[in-house]
């Protein structure tokens, strides 16, 4: 790596850092409409900032718009970004240790919400480009950016958006969101997402709460919950919901040769959650084969009558569950939707309402792609370790759109790590990931220009 | 009834309806430990107020004590009344059209928490000594008091404290909490109380909350509480807990009789509740058979993970139930409880903890007992309508400690009326109900001090 650019980046850190509390000062929460226009605002004007030709564009939900830029650079080939502003709700706020939207450097991390997902991988393409463009006067290669406001609640409108842009969006190769290094430190670079499908399951039963003695006759709608959650799973793990495995095609033998070469995190897994033992006592390459390729069903919430201090004999009138499956290739969420409703009304559950948030279609690139091969050489070089090529990440998000509606190869990766505790209290960076991933980032974009 | 004793009543009614409001004001929720032992001095205040010896005395709980009073009459014959002053938890509290600790008079009723569960029927029999002390300057008989502060808690340490306080409660009858008309204004005189075990269900898997995406591998305990939830009861209602219904005794046929003389208020109380059909499609007497002799399991509250507005995929570290059982003679909590836990360790859920309150025996007193025909006429005479029997409530209390423990004959009655909506939002209770309370109660210390 050139040497010039690599200690400007090195000298630079605390103004990257700086950057990136900007971000993370600004709450964007979609799931509560909490302060997601301000922060597109502000991407949009550090994007401006950097000489990009910046816009906050409306999707057909106002309420989460994208930001999209671009810079022409030395080379026309073409490399879009694709990162998410918006966050995770903070709660439960009481465990954490410094406030969510008041970022906190200590122990050689960054404490806030979103500031590894997905606001410090932004932060670090951000770095990135200025020391390129403060080194070497241009960029490298052309550069766009496509940055979504509702990333955490399954994009809504954003397969609509990329559809309806794509002459904007035209790119050779994308970059995704972000990633990590593994628990030994090697940087990951994942190659796909999964799918996802969420719903919320009602069922209400009388118009308020009665006395918990009219139970012998008055329909109880925490119990129709119950039953109807218990018909979904069995207690093997096995999803009960007719045809849900149907269009799974099992992983291929590449993808199955790269997870083992994959390290198995398991036992530290287990201590960072504080887990005694897996499901099915899963262990190695057990663990990891499952995490990756199978398909999930999970409570992610549920609540019904009283739940304070104490005793209330009360027969609550309400009942709700929030539900995830997260999906694999080839299932779709509009058919496991489908198929949810059909097993509830064929079990008897009419009396149980499902309302769907927008669902993700699983995404995978080809793990023998040029574009893969540039990422984990220039990765190989900046972290000083072998990558490790990961065909699929266990987690969601809009890739497919990309992948299959733009046809671009993708690969993700940034600057977590395993215990970031993303989506939980205390969400924190490394500093030293960080510094790595903005040098690899522009290590990338120069090789890439002269490709 | 002597016409001077009923002109003062009604005359005073206003300030007997001042009482029950000074009652109402001071908070007293057991189960929030909120303004009990305020509420104890109060109710000992306006005792002594009536010349009786008042005291409140210590449960083995600290956070409950009892109120106990007595005042000597012309006859030693003696009648013990039993209340409680403590009230259900107020929550929801948005669903309140006027705030539940600040009783606001309209439409011909007093709305208040505890307006009618118990304090409405503690106010009318004050209300009555009061009448009785002006107008004939004595009681006609020795009346004590036992109320109190722990009843919607399941009342622990209660049966301790009537067995240390044999001699103290000694008396030859006993008039219970309370009870109100039926749907057609007639009086009820009910004879009997469920028996209730109160349980929270918890588990825990982990040591915080998680990304939903490790569902793959990591224990889910609201899978686990929905999974041992579903092994307690069936979609028929029928409990599942192996042994639960065996000390299960039939109603006897004067006990049948009774409920079939008993109007069915099945569709009011649809009407009252919101509630389109009943459990089984019951109506009419098969309800009311059901309603009154069947044991229940009831999901009182459940909570897991996340369930604020909007969507969050996580894996939740913790799940609870709180569930209830009303029980029938001559089934036991203790022996329920420890059916409960046999049963889930049976089923493989030995990561289900159970916590128990203090449970309660079920209680019935005889339906043909000299003294429940004493409160059945002066009923008849003060409602001028013919007074409905019935063999037993639906709800629980601690009857059994005085029935059973006492081997007195017990009378439940008083000033409510089906659409009270105890224990939930708008609690409230009658004024013209709360009259002919008052007037019931004093025309029974006469002619029970004669008799």
């Amino acid at each position: 790596m050139d040497a010039q650019l690599r200690r400007h980046i090195e000298v630079h850190l605390p103004n990257y850092l700086e950057g990136l509390k900007r971000l993370c000062r600004q709450p964007s929460v979609a799931a509560q409409s909490h302060g997601v226009h301000e922060c597109a605002e502000l991407v949009r004007q550090m994007l401006q900032d950097l000489s990009f030709r910046a816009q906050v564009l409306p999707t057909r939900d106002p309420r989460y718009p994208v930001v999209y830029a671009e810079r022409a650079g030395r080379s026309p080939r073409t490399l879009l970004f694709y990162n998410h502003f918006d966050v995770q709700p903070a709660e439960p706020l009481e465990l954490w240790e410094s406030p969510p939207f008041e970022p906190q450097e200590r122990d050689g991390r960054v404490f806030a919400r979103g500031v590894s997902d997905d606001k410090g991988h932004l932060a670090a393409r951000l770095a990135a480009l200025e020391a390129l463009l403060t080194v070497q006067g241009d960029l490298p290669c052309t550069v766009k950016f496509c940055i979504e406001g509702a990333e955490e609640i399954g994009s809504p409108g954003f397969a609509e958006f990329v559809e309806e842009h794509r002459d904007l969006l035209k790119a050779d190769v994308c970059v995704w969101e972000g990633g990590s290094v593994d628990w030994r430190g090697d940087p990951e670079i994942a190659l796909g997402l999964k799918g996802i499908l969420y719903v919320e399951l009602e069922v209400r039963s009388a118009s308020r709460d009665s006395h918990s003695s009219y139970a012998t006759v008055v329909p109880n709608p925490a119990w129709r919950l119950v039953w109807a959650l218990s018909t979904l799973k069995d207690q093997q793990e096995r999803v009960l919901i007719p045809g849900f495995y149907d269009a799974v095609r099992p992983p291929t033998a590449l993808e199955r040769e790269a997870v083992a070469k994959m390290p198995a995190d398991d036992e530290q897994l287990k201590q960072e959650l504080g887990v005694k033992r897996f499901l099915k006592g899963l262990r190695g390459q057990d663990y990891l084969q499952r995490h990756l390729f199978e398909p999930t069903c999970t409570i992610c919430g549920m609540e019904s009558g009283y739940t304070g201090e104490g005793t209330k004999t009360v027969l609550p009138a309400t009942a709700r569950a929030k539900v995830d499956f997260r999906l694999v290739p080839h299932q779709r969420p509009e058919d496991i939707l489908e198929k949810l409703k059909a097993h509830l009304a064929a079990r008897g559950f009419s009396d149980v309402t499902v309302k769907a948030a927008d669902g993700e279609n699983p995404s995978r690139t080809a793990m023998d792609s040029p574009f893969v091969e540039l990422v984990r050489k220039t990765a190989r070089e900046v972290f000083g370790r072998e990558p490790v090529l990961v065909p699929t990440s266990a987690g969601s998000g809009p890739m497919y759109c990309i992948s299959e509606g733009l046809g671009l190869p993708i690969a993700s990766f940034g600057v977590g790590s395993p215990t970031d505790k993303i989506h939980a209290p205390n969400e924190n960076v490394q500093v030293a990931n960080f510094l790595k991933g903005v040098l690899h980032v522009a290590e990338l974009l120069v090789q890439f220009g002269k490709g």
